[in-house]
């Protein structure tokens, strides 16, 4: 029996899409031609939507649309067309703070839980536009209790409440599954069976991971994007673009910033499966790291600049803080601001790192490892020194600290891990 | 000009009540009689609304009613009618969980913004009622991620995010005024000119104020009363009922448990005004540290109980912690859950103290001290306690030091202060 769906909604396909945006005049005149010169690709390669580009002689458009279920799953795992709704309401509202980053969108049809948005070229979905995603901090600060008077972000926040079947994905896949038995989790068995049973049996992470969890439920901190993965960020050399706002929704900022330390960390410990003689990664896996280190300066930098040139908001008012030593008290409050949200972002990556090598989803960068013994031995470094963060961040002073954790890592064997 | 307000909407008096009333059947029949024999009396008190009592020759109830601003102030500070249909919201939905520690609803009407309510009969608004609050707990306890499932509490906070201009009157009132010069702030001048000035100049106050006031803005912990101050608590010698609920909201648990503390610390210092030699207030002053002391250990006791008993919700699954090490870490983690509670409690506590000495409302304890010096001296030593407690509550770690350092101010004269 397939899922109800209301009224109007119909999925979209390469035989409907062209009569669907011949109707939105905008959009056919950026197209150019007439509705039978357009061709249409259906491209999604993520886990829950279909996204098409359609190619006109005039130019391109690329249509993003939910269906009613996850589609890596399919029909057994429902999934609300709403989510479609939150992603547009997070890309207005991040638009306004962070410009072109994003995609501009071109229509928003409420019916058919679909975005027409601006097709992307010659972006490619890459980790180097990670780094230029740096003006993300942006949209983080502009809509938290910082920037933000009170009665505006709590309308905003009661919108992105409603989102909460998004939420709960990342609240099992993350914070649950990897530390229980699951019949969704899998890994590179039988050599991670020991340490995957070692965290589902070790209570400080256990308890480090539903502290997180805890933050994760009731922290609402600033309108996040959620789900910022390597995956959700395209780029060129000269422009960079974060998509697929899905899961966005008031939570801790931390969330965003530990999901690409996450990334490129296991990155890092994924050359050592990839590297031959030929094509030694070394130099490589240095870069990745400064990468690291380069991402948190830049985050603290700019959004400690952000706070001391619009702090408008009604959390540290500036009122209080007129004369030379208020003023200079609330610069060390907000240096020890960004020393918890470091702390914070350390936890939540290695929460990132930890589900995409015990849960359910999976990097690319590991998974490409043929050799099983190999890439176990690349995702055991990476759970080290996950575990290492999770438990232990309150440890870390300074970027460069986890770094320095990630080399030792890197120069131990299968059997001192 | 009067403000404008919605069609079907007017303030009832004591003319137009009774044939409200009449119209409801389960009213009019608790009442008896006909509606001419119903005497109705306006008792509101308090700052907000139009509150009557009406009695019937078979009974009596309340109406509660919200005037479209601020009744002690007038219709130059407009306030949304529908601040009643929060009020109703939260008694729903604290009803569930404290069952007949409030009011029992028997309408709401709202096009009116009305709610009719058990009459409360002998209550009176007291202090020793705040002790047998003690239930209230379960109302913070099961509106937490620690008892509920993500998407239910969502859906209430939803709700309550618009419950936005209740909360500004907190945020202005309590986190704002008493740090800067305000036309709404007064104090006992002129003895208490220099502690205020010292306050709008300290940077640490400042900066812990203001910490606090971001916990309100984003720490969504909880379905919080949001102003549980003496004049809220109605009890017999064996009844006690919570009221007032209209600055509801998802907010940080310490807010009210310190709402408590601070009035019970208030009135504590404003004993040394009223004692004469007829009349010593040692005893009075020792049960009333006694009481501060049983309300957080029985208030923390009884967290601990729920949470081994219903800890249901999302946040520190029970999945999780099955084994006996795992569940002995969770025992240790619900502890330094509550002192995590104790310490923002102690900050709120403070908050409240200097607010009702320093800004624009007062409790009767101190206002009632009519020579001035007497009523600075009690105030001064209430502010210095706060003061300490505010910046330093991470120094204390059970709540009879902070009872010993109250015993410790009371001993320092005004030359000392």
């Amino acid at each position: 029996m397939p899922l109800e769906t209301p009224p109007g909604y119909r999925p979209l396909n390469d035989g409907s899409l062209p009569d669907f945006l011949a109707e939105l005049p905008e959009v056919a005149r950026r197209l150019g031609g007439a509705a039978s010169d357009w061709r249409v690709a259906e491209v999604g390669d993520g886990n829950l939507n279909l996204v098409f580009l359609v190619e006109g002689p005039g130019g391109g458009v690329c249509v993003k649309q939910a269906l009613p279920y996850v589609r890596m799953v399919g029909e057994s795992w429902p999934m609300p067309l709403e989510r479609t709704l939150f992603e547009h309401e997070c890309l207005r509202e991040h638009g306004r703070h962070v410009g072109r980053l994003i995609p501009e969108i071109y229509h928003y049809d409420p019916a058919l839980f679909a975005i027409v948005m601006e097709r992307l070229e010659p972006h490619i979905i890459m980790r180097r536009g990670m780094i230029r995603g740096i003006r993300y901090p942006r949209s983080l600060f502009f809509t938290s209790d910082l920037a933000m008077p009170a009665a505006g972000k709590k309308r905003l926040m009661a919108t992105f409440c409603g989102n909460t079947e998004l939420c709960k994905i990342t609240e099992d896949l993350i914070f649950s599954d990897p530390y229980r038995v699951h019949e969704r989790n899998r890994w590179t068995a039988p050599q991670l069976d020991g340490i995957a049973a070692e965290f589902r049996a070790d209570p400080a992470l256990k308890l480090a991971v539903s502290r997180l969890k805890l933050r994760f439920l009731s922290a609402a901190e600033a309108l996040i994007h959620g789900d910022l993965h390597t995956g959700s960020v395209m780029a060129t050399e000269s422009d960079t673009r974060v998509i697929d706002a899905e899961f966005a929704f008031y939570g801790p900022m931390g969330f965003d910033v530990g999901a690409m330390v996450a990334n490129l960390l296991l990155n890092y410990f994924s050359q050592d499966g990839h590297a031959t003689a030929a094509d030694p990664r070394d130099s490589y896996q240095e870069w990745v790291l400064e990468t690291v280190e380069q991402l948190w300066h830049r985050f603290a930098e700019k959004f400690l600049g952000l706070w001391r040139g619009h702090g408008v908001g009604d959390a540290y008012q500036a009122e209080l803080f007129a004369d030379a030593a208020s003023l200079a008290a609330l610069e060390g409050e907000r240096q020890a601001y960004v020393r918890r949200l470091f702390a914070d972002m350390l936890g939540f990556a290695a929460a990132k790192m930890i589900r995409r090598i015990l849960g359910l989803a999976k990097v690319i960068d590991l998974e490409g490892i043929e050799d099983r013994d190999r890439r176990a031995l690349c995702e055991m470094r990476c759970l080290r020194l996950a575990r290492e963060l999770m438990v232990g961040a309150a440890g870390y002073a300074t970027i460069a600290g986890v770094t320095a954790a990630a080399r030792e890592l890197r120069r131990l064997g299968v059997e001192r891990l």
